[in-house]
């Protein structure tokens, strides 16, 4: 089967009911490892910004990709690799929603709505979104070292070494310094691209590579993966781009024409729409090729959810 | 000996020299890891906010406690072993660092001066604070998760869970969370107590612990040099507090007074100057005999230091 009839095998999995499934097990986990009783009203704070509306695209990739890896393993290892996966899930979700809490703040995209709610600081206060964030990354590396459990000390000591690495200076945080100096600036492709390999690209990348890892997949199908992980990112924020430009608020659940409010450079700036839309087009087939690459049977729900991200859903 | 002699023994430990010695690889290793091309001018941000000034309290704790176990080990794992303290000693301070950005942060504490110079938002605006301290935190991982090292990954994954603990919800955000809403209110000394315990005496309690961990002693031990730095914590921020009443700004190297301008609860405002300074005092004898308890014999390093936080150059 090639990367074209993996596309449209894809098509009729059932993505809706495989992510339902997946989408249940991740809230009840992040739920529970929200501290109850945190000081202050960092709980609440904490839920606010983590719970109920996300749709937890990162999580659903570590998951994805762990299926994909773990139909060839040892089924007598699922139990620790599977929390493991669930772990990083959650973990990469609690990264993802401290960076949005901070990204939303004042100084920096100053953003009053979130997912159609008001975002953190406006609910809790600058000061608390501030410390809501730092205590949700914090957080994320508390979930993936549990005291008493059988992840190898290896595996976990590997998935914060990932997170953290993902997560810093050549990762999201980086790739955010970088989008805050080029507001008004003329970015090249290149330069646009290198800023959201880090902003975006870093998160989802490390979602399918450590999905994989968890599942003890060989080095050969992790380095194929790990490009589905890096084209899926970029066609992301290709999308993202294009929506800005082409969705209503209501739709994107937040503040649609804001990058061209604040002249932030943009693929549709750059290259306009319909290159734009070609190019997201292409990011999906080198990502389906990725797959077809690594070699792994159980990738539908991988390709399913590309799909779904180019024809944004996601 | 008892814990009266082995302070007075401390007395003549030559700590300058000691602390010279480890400031310097401190200082060395902090540089190192701290990457040299990180996106637009992170680089230049986190070393303003990491090298250069800080008293490296935390490290030195660190270094300490890794002495006072290291000499009952076995020789031959000495060198993964203090390369596991040192970069402890360093993931400790940049979560130090990154605190203190955040902290002075017009959303939270509003401070302009900071080890006499201006604070990080002023030197480089609020937005490249935020996503300093954010990076600061994710390197501390990354450092304690080296890719290529003889640091076993038990350990890795032991000081990651450590550390984050100190950090988030139940460690020094939690207690900064508690600080935010007491501003203006009456606590007693248990609620002031447990603010301290969490807001400064993680991150002190934590140096100690881990460097300890790292050196491999017994749990017997370890659970003395836990209340060592509990005692030394909460020891510390009382002299904190006597300071802010009693020293100048220059002195300081902060904005003196401030904690008394804001209202802020402080054991000066809830039990007086001289009950403040007593209590300072129980807390160093209580710290020296929990070293006394541990049986471990090189501590000088560990009672100059605490003699020195509650004498206060630190």
């Amino acid at each position: 089967m090639n990367a074209t009839q993996l596309s449209q095998l894809a098509q009729s999995f059932d993505l809706e009911t495989w992510s339902a499934n997946g989408l249940a097990e991740i809230e009840a986990s992040l739920n529970q490892w929200i501290p109850p009783n945190a000081p202050a009203n960092l709980t609440e704070s904490m839920k606010y910004a983590v719970l109920g509306g996300g749709k937890r695209l990162r999580a659903l990739l570590v998951l994805g990709a762990f299926e994909a890896g773990i139909a060839h393993q040892d089924q007598s290892e699922l139990a620790w690799r599977r929390e493991a996966a669930l772990r990083f899930a959650c973990a990469v979700e609690l990264i993802h929603a401290y960076s949005l809490v901070h990204d939303d703040m004042p100084c920096m995209d100053n953003d009053v709505l979130r997912r159609g709610k008001p975002t953190v600081h406006v609910q809790f206060g600058e000061a608390v979104a501030l410390l809501t964030g730092d205590t949700l990354q914090a957080l994320a590396f508390e979930v993936l070292t549990p005291e008493h459990s059988l992840i190898p000390a290896q595996l976990q000591a590997k998935l914060c070494g990932l997170l953290a690495r993902a997560a810093g200076h050549n990762g999201m945080a980086g790739g955010q310094a970088i989008d805050l100096k080029s507001v008004g600036k003329h970015l090249n492709e290149v330069e646009l691209s290198h800023m959201h390999k880090l902003k975006t690209g870093a998160l989802l990348e490390v979602s399918v590579s450590a999905g994989a890892l968890c599942s003890g997949v060989t080095d050969t199908a992790l380095a194929s993966l790990k490009i589905f992980g890096s084209s899926l990112g970029l066609a992301f924020q290709v999308v993202d781009d294009i929506l800005d430009v082409t969705a209503e608020s209501a739709v994107l659940g937040k503040t649609a024409g804001k990058d061209a409010d604040t002249d932030k450079p943009t693929y549709v700036s750059l290259m306009g729409l319909d290159a734009a839309k070609h190019k997201a087009d292409v990011l999906l087939v080198q990502a389906n090729q990725a797959l077809f690459d690594s070699d792994l049977s159980h990738t539908n729900a991988l390709v399913a959810i590309a799909l779904k991200v180019v024809n944004r859903s996601f």
